[in-house]
């Protein structure tokens, strides 16, 4: 029981339950749940997750009705708990997590959309972070969190000398501009690419090696999040 | 009359008209304007445009209901012409368009997930790009674009030594990821840094010289929109 009183939270995006995305998130659930952790899953094309950040993720009046700021409004309304109940949920599954694992297809050398909306107003300032109390000190430190995404390209178009460079390039935005902002320990991405054109016995065995790696996950040391990991020298 | 009979786009994320966002989109229209450009905006907050992905996308029929894949579904939708209303409107804007210009606040290194939704849903295969027919090769080969983006963080935190490394970095998965995977031009970003934490003749300054720039944009060379020009070598 690797994982016994551990708490993951899985921020899922993937339309269809039936897709590879689904199953990736499927195994993640069995395998964790046999460690003994205690799981949540936001599946957010289910829940219809608002991307938009807009006036409506603040409950009350506003700071300054004349001239909106969306971050100035969200913080003050964070400090005085007038989130939005959505945001409000979210953050609490964030705060109860030791990982977080988001679970994607790669749309524009991004997350689609929606995990982007979640990003935007979940990891709000005062919450996630504060001006100072980033990066190392971001305000989820302690937890960890990695990427589990999906590419149409395949491996070799994703590498240095490949049309759409390396795939750490992508992962600068995400990996460090978000997480290692909000202060994640960022695990390794796990990377199955191009599930679209493999064989069923090559998707089944890009299920299992991810399902492998959760068995010691709790043992894996976070990457060194900084420019070389990225660029090199 | 320097951009006489051109046409230009501009998409345009920010919620408060007059922010600094604001400033910057309406400087733009007023001096393409006065080149005598077409100029058409697309406020995404205020048609609060829809940034997810899903099978409301598709009208009609779809070519496998038992297992719903996205870019599947939409590639035959766009050859059928049965898209969405919002995406085929956005497409036409598009295809008119000699220069798309992109406004935005950074959000997490990236845009603003509505404006994320319009990429996700706007550019898609058949219409933008197919397999082959990207890069280089990409169906808006022709056009022109430009990320006008402000920031949180200072020039020297996105510097090559700072704690955000080099702004480079972050325009990766947007310039080359998605614009020029799809054929564009890329002229250089415009960057305004930190509008927050200046003062108002600063502001100013920052306002201006876009409107400066814009004077001679059509006379403007594309970047070398490959590796080197991001991470150096």
């Amino acid at each position: 029981m690797a994982g016994l009183g551990k708490k993951v939270l899985i921020v899922y995006a993937h339309q269809e339950p039936k897709s590879f995305n689904g199953s990736l998130k499927d195994v993640a659930v069995a395998e964790l749940g046999r460690q003994g952790c205690s799981i949540t899953v936001s599946d957010l094309y289910a829940m219809d997750f608002e991307p938009r950040a807009t006036r409506n993720d603040i409950t009350g009046t506003l700071s300054n009705p004349e001239t909106f700021s969306y971050g100035v409004e969200v913080y003050e309304a964070y400090k005085k708990a007038a989130l939005s109940s959505d945001i409000v949920q979210e953050q609490k599954k964030v705060q109860e997590a030791d990982l977080v694992i988001f679970q994607f297809p790669l749309y524009w050398f991004s997350v689609p959309a929606v995990l982007k909306g979640w990003m935007d107003r979940v990891l709000c300032q005062g919450f996630a972070f504060d001006l100072p109390g980033f990066y190392d000190d971001g305000f989820l430190k302690g937890k960890s969190a990695i990427l589990s995404l999906t590419t149409g390209g395949t491996a070799e178009m994703y590498s240095k000398t490949g049309v759409s460079g390396d795939f750490r390039y992508f992962l600068w935005p995400l990996q460090h501009g978000t997480l290692h902002f909000c202060g994640f320990k960022v695990l390794a991405p796990q990377i199955s690419f191009a599930p679209e054109f493999a064989s069923e016995e090559e998707r089944r065995g890009m299920v299992a090696s991810w399902a492998e790696r959760l068995k010691t996950i709790w043992k894996e040391e976070p990457i060194d999040c900084r420019p070389p990991w990225y660029f090199g020298q």
